[in-house]
C-alpha cells in the first residue's frame, strides 16, 4: 500500500524530531511529487451500470463529495445510456469540480462484443472529464485490489468494506461505487509517492 | 441494391401508367416506410481518424452537404482524441441538422485492446448523435458494400468510386468520408423500401 495522508503527517513528525534541517527544506523535501490534486473523481464505466465516486484529500481522511452509479434499464436503446452516462457525469464534474480523474484500465472481456460495449461506456465517460478539462488516468483492477486491500484477487466486497473503512463512511458504498472510489483512493496514494512506475496518462 | 430516389420516381411512374387507381391511394401504397429522414449523417468511427457524411435526399440524387475526416495525431493523448470526435460531430450535426444518424456495426476487430478502442470512438460519436436528439441505426459493412457496390467483400476504393458516382461528386471521397457517405446512402435505400429485416437501432 503506499502512503495516506495520515501516514504522510506521522512520516514528517517524526522526520522533524531531532533534526536541524531548516523546516522549509524538510517540506520541500518530504513534498509528494504530482499534490496538486485535491479533488479526484473515480469513474468506473459500464453501460448498465457506471460507478463515479468524488473525494476532497484532507485529514483525518479524504472525504467523499459524491457517489452513485448511474443506472440504465436494459430496454433503453445503448445510444440513450451512453448520452445519459455523459450528462450525469457532466453535472457531477461541475458541481465538484475535480482536477483528476480515474478510469479502470481495461485487463479482460468476454469477447469482443463485450469490450466493444465496455468501450463505448469509457468513451462517453472519458468525453464528460476530457471536456471538463480534467487530467486522466487509468490504472489496472488488479493494481486497484492490491493498494486498497493489499491482494490483488480480492473480492468484490473486501474492495467495498475497505473503502468504507478508509473514507470513515458509514455503510460500504454499492459495488459499482465502491470501485470508483476505490481508483480515486488508489490514486491519492500513487500521487503521494515517488513511482518507478508512473501511472498512464489516457 | 436498394431502390434509390430515381428508381423509385421511375417506379411511380411506370405503375401510374394505364392504372385506374385514384391518385391519392396509389401515393399512399407507393409511400416508403419511414420516409420522414430527408437528412442522414453517416459516421464511421475510429480514434485517429473518424470519417462523416451528411447527404441530403433529393433529384436527381442525393446532395452531400458535408463530408471529412476527423483526424488526431498519434501523440495526442486518447481522451482529447475522444473529446475532438464529439466536438467536430456536434458542430457538423448543428450545422447541417440530420435527423438520423447511421453508424457501422462492428464485424472485427483483431483483438480485445483494438475493440475497447474502437468502441471508445464509438461512444464518443454516438454521445454527440444522442445528445442531439438525432435516430440512430447501424448497418453491417458487410451489408453497406452489397448495397452500394453489390458485392459484399468490396475494396475500399470500389465503395469510394460508386459513393462519387451515386453523389455525382467532382472526386471521389477520402476513404473514412467515402465510408460515411456509404452507410447514409445504404440508410436511404433501406428506408425507400419495405424490409423483411428492420435495421437495428442502437
Amino acid at each position: 500500500m503506499g502512503i495516506t495522508a495520515q501516514q504522510f503527517e506521522q512520516m514528517k513528525s517524526r522526520l522533524g524530531r531531532g533534526t536541524r534541517a531548516p523546516r522549509a527544506v524538510m517540506e520541500a523535501c518530504l513534498q509528494p511529487p504530482r499534490s496538486r490534486h485535491q479533488v479526484i473523481v473515480g469513474i468506473d464505466p459500464s453501460l448498465r451500470g457506471t460507478g463515479y465516486g468524488v473525494m476532497r484529500l484532507g485529514k483525518p481522511q479524504p472525504r467523499v463529495l459524491a457517489q452513485g452509479t448511474i443506472r440504465c434499464p436494459a430496454s433503453w436503446e445503448r445510444s440513450r445510456c451512453l448520452a445519459r452516462i455523459t450528462q450525469t457525469l457532466r453535472d457531477v464534474l461541475k458541481q465538484h469540480r475535480p482536477t483528476v480523474c480515474v478510469i479502470e484500465a481495461l485487463f479482460y472481456a468476454q469477447n469482443l462484443q463485450t469490450a466493444l460495449l465496455l468501450g463505448e461506456a469509457r468513451g462517453a465517460s472519458l468525453v464528460a472529464a476530457a471536456e471538463a478539462g480534467l487530467d486522466i488516468y487509468e490504472i489496472a483492477p488488479r493494481k486497484v485490489k492490491q493498494a486498497i486491500v493489499g491482494y490483488g484477487a480480492a473480492q468484490k466486497l473486501a474492495v467495498a468494506k475497505m473503502v468504507q473503512r478508509l473514507l470513515a463512511l458509514d455503510e460500504p458504498p454499492a459495488s459499482d461505487a465502491a470501485d470508483a472510489l476505490a481508483l480515486a483512493l488508489t490514486f491519492a496514494q500513487e500521487q503521494g509517492r515517488y513511482s518507478l512506475s508512473p501511472l498512464k496518462r489516457v
